[in-house]
Order: structure tokens, then sequence, then C-alpha cells
């Protein structure tokens, strides 16, 4: 079965020629040089997210990632969004809890153009009021696009259930009351302090030279101040329960509990677990809720890693006349895997997340985005032999004891939907 | 402006090595080798469609795709699950309105397991009544969670209101109804009439030698039988208005004209056209409505094209609050790009699209179903040099000659959710 992954897994992995610098002000560059293309995928991650954000300015992350692209000192709006497009390339940017990234991806050739709006965009942003008025109104947009889809919004209840009134527990778009509360001067505020150079990562992956880059970024990236970063407060998981019956024609049913940070020494083991209780069509969840009783469409198990804490999630979407048949096998399955994981079923998980690992490879986008992260978690680049000795190394018995570690814990449960055929948690809970 | 892509665009794309068999029985065989990956994405692409059904059996094409896993004569769906899954492969289908695909994705050793199980699904699956009955219980579900999930259904609602009563017009789904119906012998005989084998495509694209796909495809594929191919009925576009109120907090609106086929001498035109439009962050549309505006968090235009025509469709979701103005600015932006169309907006457009036919060659995945749908929709390859060249070729007038020819036929109006406010059909016609 491990055949095919042999040479991979048993041998180091290739070397790779993955280079970081930190420069004076504590700005660090990584590059993961691919000679096989001809583009190139660079962004900067930013060790701030939604959790350092204070309860009156929740959105305040995402709403500075918006207004990045609204203009600078030296272009308007539409200047960043034709330059770049005029050579073909494409930005984006993303929040999430703990990070806020800028990227973009382009030929080669074009990589000191991006790097210079990248700088542009982060250090000299205006802040216009006039432009932050209209984007508030599309960020409110988001959030009611965000409220009217069932299997999105539910996520957001289940980590405010999970984490209560703490700043991990908050959405990352904000609510409409937060968001219609930013100013300009907030926004650029809480720029100027938590963007400093030491919480950022200049990443690039793709078609690219190591110093070359550091060269372009000691020049573009000059205004940044050096501040104490502000830390988040601590994650402290509470559980809990979330109902919204809704007129909808489907329940969904999401049920965590708390799960473990990246750093953990349970890590793999939460991965190997979500990936063979809920990852792919061979899974425990899937064949059994999906394949042998057709109770779902969509059923599925992962694990979200933060620096100091995490969550372990199940998912699943359902109709009302199957809900109260739901449930039951949901606790079932995870009372199963508390006692018994066969080593064919670990093996197979492992086999799964080594190829999604090699796989993961093959894009400049993708090698870019986890070379960044890992950066901003770990400190460093973690390389593919790395990881792929630490799946090796999870086995049966450590699927078992993550498993008892995780499912011992108080249950959260976030239901919207069609759902009063939904068991109330207390009942859920004493199947568990 | 052109200089980072011009010696891509004007000289010859660098030679591809990308080869075709045509077998015996009519079963076509493209491989597009990529020497700098480990790994392979192979799939079966079938000239079968929703659009291919008859009306009493809409959803037919999708439930066979879905019972394609759900066991042969020789392996249960768990099986065919855990098979793939062992090696860390992947594996999964779709359906379309005019196509049907089965694919995976592996460590290239594991070629020859991927082409047996897709021989084995394709020809030899039992589409056991038990199954079916649990599997349409899925597909119901399935359809529900499209329902609750607004700016996906109205696609559908416009789709049927652009064409009417015509199989183009369904939903590739099926409905409740219709799917509720379907039998064991009505999907096998379904698969027995259709998927005929010169209406099948096998295509692999990553680290693949083309004459061992061909024996591995000589071998495994021996039990289809050549029948004259069912053609679906013509598309006759028709256009027309639906309306949905809903208890939501969004509206969505969807307008559409009649578009362009494949093989239409206006296809580039019309896809720099959707580019321009509602492509990307300096489009004319994201410019007007969400920078200049703030009116909606998502707005766009494209192009879908088919066989024998296509739709050219634009889409917004708002707030009711901003809906009354956001239906004149779409129709005002509609009319002056019929007038007026600027070169530079035209050579960025052409830039976007020629970067992401370049980053398109980076996947194994990506590559594989392009040549597989070219074969389908052209019956031959098409190089990069040939869709670069065509693409150049789009100057403004052939833009707005486009717009013209398209924004005169008659338009289709969708609009689901908080709608009140909007205009009907005859009133924003008049805009026109």
């Amino acid at each position: 079965m491990t055949h095919a992954l042999g040479t991979v897994a048993g041998a180091p992995a290739p070397a790779t020629a993955i280079r970081e610098t930190r420069l004076p002000n504590g700005l660090r560059v990584v590059t993961d040089p691919m000679d096989t293309v001809e583009t190139v995928s660079v962004g900067v991650w930013a060790d701030v997210g939604a959790r350092h954000e204070p309860a009156d300015l929740n959105g305040v992350c995402h709403m500075l990632e918006h207004m990045a692209f609204k203009g600078t000192r030296r272009r308007t709006a539409l200047d960043i969004a034709v330059e770049m497009e005029d050579v073909g390339g494409h930005m984006n940017a993303y929040t999430s809890r703990e990070h806020t990234a800028f990227y973009a991806k382009m030929l080669h050739q074009d990589l000191p153009l991006a790097v210079d709006i990248l700088a542009d965009i982060l250090q000299h942003s205006v802040f216009d009021p006039e432009e932050l008025a209209r984007e508030r109104s599309v960020v409110v947009q988001e959030i009611y696009q965000s409220i009217d889809t069932p299997d999105d919004i539910v996520f957001d209840h289940f980590q405010a259930t999970a984490y209560g009134d703490q700043p991990l527990g908050r959405p990352v778009l904000g609510t409409v009351e937060s968001v219609e509360r930013l100013e300009s001067d907030t926004v650029g505020g809480f720029q100027r302090t938590h963007y400093s150079p030491d919480r950022l990562v200049v990443a690039a992956a793709g078609k690219v030279d190591h110093d070359a880059l550091v060269g372009l970024v000691e020049r573009h990236f000059t205004a940044l101040d050096r501040r104490l970063p502000a830390t988040g407060q601590g994650a402290r998981y509470t559980g809990g329960e979330y109902r919204e019956p809704r007129a909808v024609e489907q329940a969904h049913i999401v049920l965590g509990f708390d799960g473990v940070a990246y750093e953990d020494p349970d890590y793999y083991a939460s991965i190997v677990l979500a990936t063979l209780l809920g990852g792919g069509m061979s899974s425990r969840l899937f064949q059994e809720v999906r394949e042998k009783r057709g109770l779902a469409y969509t059923v599925s198990a992962f694990a979200s890693a933060y620096v100091d804490g995490g969550l372990f999630t199940l998912y699943a979407g359902t109709g009302p006349e199957d809900l109260a048949a739901l449930t039951p096998v949901l606790c079932e399955e995870i009372n199963k895997v508390r006692v018994s994981v066969g080593s064919d079923e670990v093996a197979r998980a492992r086999a799964q997340l080594r190829a999604g690992v090699l796989m993961g490879q093959e894009s400049t986008s993708g090698r870019c985005e986890q070379l960044a992260r890992q950066i901003l978690v770990y400190g460093r680049p973690i390389s593919n032999a790395e990881v792929l000795e630490a799946l090796e190394a999870v086995d049966a018995a450590a699927v078992v004891r993550v498993a008892e570690r995780l499912f011992r814990t108080a249950p959260t449960l976030a239901a919207l939907g069609a759902i009063d055929a939904m068991d109330p948690l207390d009942r859920l809970r004493a199947r568990l």
C-alpha cells in the first residue's frame, strides 16, 4: 500500500532551495524558487487577524484589507487595479482570525511592479473618509451575503459558541453595527499599530531570485515602524449551544470539540483523525452517513489549529426528515473511533495527506502561502521531509489517543435551518 | 504595456508534446505530458450532459455520475473509494449541461489503477436498486442545499428563463420530482445508450507516457458499444423574466443576453468584452458599481458558450436599499460599452486572458480538463499559440461590434431575494 510513496516518505525529500532573510527592522523575506514555471506568486502575510481586534473594532482587520486597495498617496484605487491587470497579473487579499494576507500572481518579469504596489498599499494607504463610507456599505453587503448562506454563517455561530465573547469567537467580517462604527482614523491607526515589520513576512514562490527580491523589499519597505506587537487574548475554549430555526429546506449541523494548536504534539494525529473520520470518500462519516444511509449530501470532519488552541469539527447538512436519524449516527461514529482504529485506515489517511503535501508543491500560490504561514506560525520553514516524517510517525494508537482526548471535551453545537427535529445539546451529550 | 508578454504572444508558444490517438471503436485518448511533476491527472470526459436528457429523466446524467461510484461487478462502493485513497489519490466527477466527467489525480505510478477504476465504473456499474434508493435521497439533499443558497439557485432560474422549456433550460441536478422517478434500469439504460466510445475522451496531463496510456485504455475499455450518438435538441434562446421574492437580506440579480457558441467568430471578442466589463478589479462594473458607488460586494460579467449557442451574463448581489440604484447603473454600463471601448482596456483584458492561459498551464488537472473539453468541443487540441493569436486579433472595434450584437437580443432577467424594489423587465428593457 505504501510502495508508491516509499521513495518519497522513506528517503529525504528532494532538496529545496528555500531561503530566508531577516532585514534589520525585523521584516522577513522568504523564497521558494521553482525553475519550471514562468510565473511567481508573491505576497505579504501579517500576523494580524480578527483575534487581535478590540471588541468595538471587530471587523477592522478585514476593513483594512479592503481599504488597502482604495488608494495611496501615489495611486488611486483605479491605478492599483489597472497597473496589475495591465500586465495580466492579479492581486487579492484575505483576512482570517489570525492572519491578513495581500498577494499577487504574475509573470516573473513583473515582480518589481508587484512588490512596489504591495509596499505602497501597506505603507501609504490614505484611508480617504469618502472611500471608507462607500467601502463600509460594500462590507455590509458582504456580511448580509454571508448571513443569507446557511452553510457559511453557521460556522460563524459555531465559532462564537465555541469561544464565547472572546476575540477568537468574533466574526472576521465584523457585524453590521461594528463595521458602521469604523472611521478613517481608527482603520489607519490600527494599521500603524499592528503592521510592525516583525509581524510581517514577504513570501514568494515560483520563478524568483531570493537576493533580487530582498533588494526590492529593502528598496520599497522603508516606512514601517518597529513596535511592540500587540498580542491577541489567549484562546479559552468554552463550548455550548446555538440554535437558529430558519425557514429553509436544509438543516446545517456543526458539532465541535476543543482541538489542538499547531505546535501541539498531537497536531499530526489530529489531522490523521479528521481525514479518516471525514476527509474523503473512504472516510467513516462519508461511508456511514452518505453511502450506507443516504442521510446527507455533505458530511465532513476537519481540524483547525490556532497558535494556542484549535477546534475539531464535524459538519453535516441534511433535510428535516433525516435530521433525527443523523445526530445519533454522528455520535456513534465519534464513540467508535475513540475505542478502535484500524491500521489500514490510518495508513490510507496518511497516504492521502502525504499525496496532498506533494501535490501542493505544484502550485506557486500554494507554496507561497504555505511558506509564509510556516514562518508566522513556527518561525521557520518546515520542509516536506519533516511533515512527511511527522505523518509517518502517527499510528493507530496515536489516533485513538487523540480521539479520546478531543472527544471528552465539552461539545459545541451550532444548528441552523430546518432544525425542529434536532436533539438539544443535553441529549446529544448523553450519547457521547 | 504588452512588453512583459511580448515574447509569449509574439513568438510561437513553446512546443508542447500533446498527442492524440483514436482507437478503432472511436474512443479518443489524448495526453499532455509535463516532465516537471510527479503526479498525473487522468479522466474520462463524455459528450453527455443535462441537455441530452428527455424531460421526464431530467437529472439522470447527474444521477449516473453519482451511481458510477456505488459499485461495479468487481467492486463495492467502499472498494472504489478505498483503492484510490489507499495510494493517496483522489477521484471526483461533475456533470454540466453538455458534459459529464470522471477524473482522478494521483502519483504517476498509480495511473494503471486509476484507468482500471475509471473503466470499471463506466462499463460495469451495477446500479443496484437499494443503492439507487439511498442515492436518490442524497441527490434530493443536494437539490435542497442548492435551493437554500440564493446566489446558486438564481442561476438555475436564469437558465430556465433564457431557454424556456428546452433541455438547455433544465437544471443539471434535476428536480425533486424527476429525481424521485429515476429507477435502476433507466439510469443503466441511459448509460448504455449515451456512453458510446465516440462520445468519450480519455485525457491525461502530467507525468504520463502517451503509448502507455493508450495500452491501458485498450486493455480496460473493451466493453463499450458503438452507437449512434443521440444529439440534444438545438438551443433556441428565448429570454424572459423570473422573479422570486424571498425573505433574505440580499437581492440577487442575473441579467443576460443571447451569447455566442464556442466556434462563433465572435467567441474571443465576447470573452474580451466580459473581461473588460466585469472580469477583474479594473473592469467597468467593478469600478462603477463597487468602487465608485459601493452598491454591491459582488458584481461580475461572464460569457458562457455551448456548442450551438451561449449566454452573456451580468450578475450582482445587493441589499434592498441599493437595488433601485443598481439596475439603472447596469443598463448604463451596457449602453456605454455598446458605443465606445478604449484600446487600453482591450489590451488590459487581453493581457489578463493571456496570463490566465499561461498560468493554467501550471496545473495537471487544469491542463487535463482543458484538453478533454477541446477534443469534445472542437474535435482537436487547440494550442496555446492559437488561443493567444485569436486573443491578439481582438481589437476595440471587434469588442464594440460584439457588444452591439449581444445587447440587442432580448434580455433575460432572474431576480431572487429581497427584490421588492426591483424594476420589472419592461422598465429595464426601456433603459437599454
